[in-house]
């Protein structure tokens, strides 16, 4: 079950090495994310009252560059999932070629009045949503 | 009474043209803003129950380049202030070099429960903080 | 004559107030060049030997917020073109509401081998491809 | 061997869920590492003959939001240095709360005359500075 996001580099990502910025990669593994919620007929961003998905960690392993208008993909899965958080494992590919790969966790939480938060169970009924 | 604010180009901020890209101008201008509150004692975020201080026009000239790790200057003016907006004229520099300058106008809403904005009148003590 | 060039909001492209930051425009603007070129068949980052497209000047007037997820517009016309010049005239909408509407012109700049820029006269064929 | 770079939220870094947007922290990361260079009389962008630095994985682990005009610290230090790759940690800090810990490994590249990049060996003078 690989969700693909697909994607040109736009000029104001790159930087002056002529290349995609390395941080632009973990906004392009957000995007995809949020894709393949609203593809499973879900908005991250009205998850449930209050609710709300933090990351708690990032990574990302570069092999090659992307340059400006180049056409990519990102193929995304997911991966462990425990009672509040998920993990998300993400390949960009530019054709054949692979530029890299990385994985992000993100937890659910519920906001408190106070604006603290805290880990919550997420609801089942998005897990198997998202399975689907 | 012109205010100061120092940066450096941050390699994020370049383009493939080896250059800072046009609209990290429009941030430079808006830090440049934030700072002058923060000189003036005040903090924009916290201005007042509900106030919040959306941008309705903005305009940047653009004479010469910055590059990656160029120290620069924003030099910041209050311009036409009316019942609800204020008017932020800046120029920035590199040493002597006018880069470019523009021109940022907010406006002061006041945000309903409904989560919709009404343009509302400054406080006076904000205004006469700002032009100490 | 006018470009539609559709979009979503991305999570990264929001900020504190709930709202797209209004950088974001300007950067939304070039995007929607950038796809008017290649609708010409043409590409402004291969558009002629040593040529590039530096932005001299930027505005834009803002009516209404966009928010995560929206779906929007940006119309795209050519303006004013002078021997080095095209201004670029554009209005974002989300369904039938304007967003705002803004304007970027660009110089067509000839790159010496020091580095240096110098404005050049823009190739005909690129003129009327872009007419077309 | 502890750097420490000291930076401020500014607006635009922020997001809609009220928080800096977590690819910010990779940025925020290659800031201080630029800074690091810098404290060590070295410049990363003029560090030798066609000579470039690409990274080639980044990671983060976050603990703690930050948000608008936070001011924070981040502590950087040198990891594993191999013949073409230096690995940077790390930790980002508002007063004494963890924000969150990260490491950038970057590697030493050549840049052929066809744009084509081969490792190469970090040039001694380098680490022996950096190491200082």
């Amino acid at each position: 079950m690989t969700f693909i996001y697909r994607r040109r580099v736009e000029f104001a990502e790159t930087d002056a090495a002529g290349m995609v910025h390395f941080s632009m990669f973990f906004r392009y593994m957000e995007e995809s994310e949020h894709a393949f919620w609203r593809a499973a007929g879900l908005n991250i961003w009205e998850s449930g009252e209050n609710l709300s998905w933090p990351r708690i960690s990032a990574t990302f392993d570069f092999k090659a560059p992307l340059k400006f208008q180049d056409e990519f993909e990102v193929h995304t899965e997911m991966g462990t999932v425990t009672r509040s958080t998920i993990q998300w494992n993400h390949t960009v590919k530019r054709a054949d070629v692979v530029i890299g790969s990385g994985s992000v966790t993100a937890v659910c939480v519920k906001k408190n009045a106070d604006g603290s938060m805290k880990s919550a169970e997420i609801p089942p009924e998005i897990i198997s949503r998202l399975r689907r």
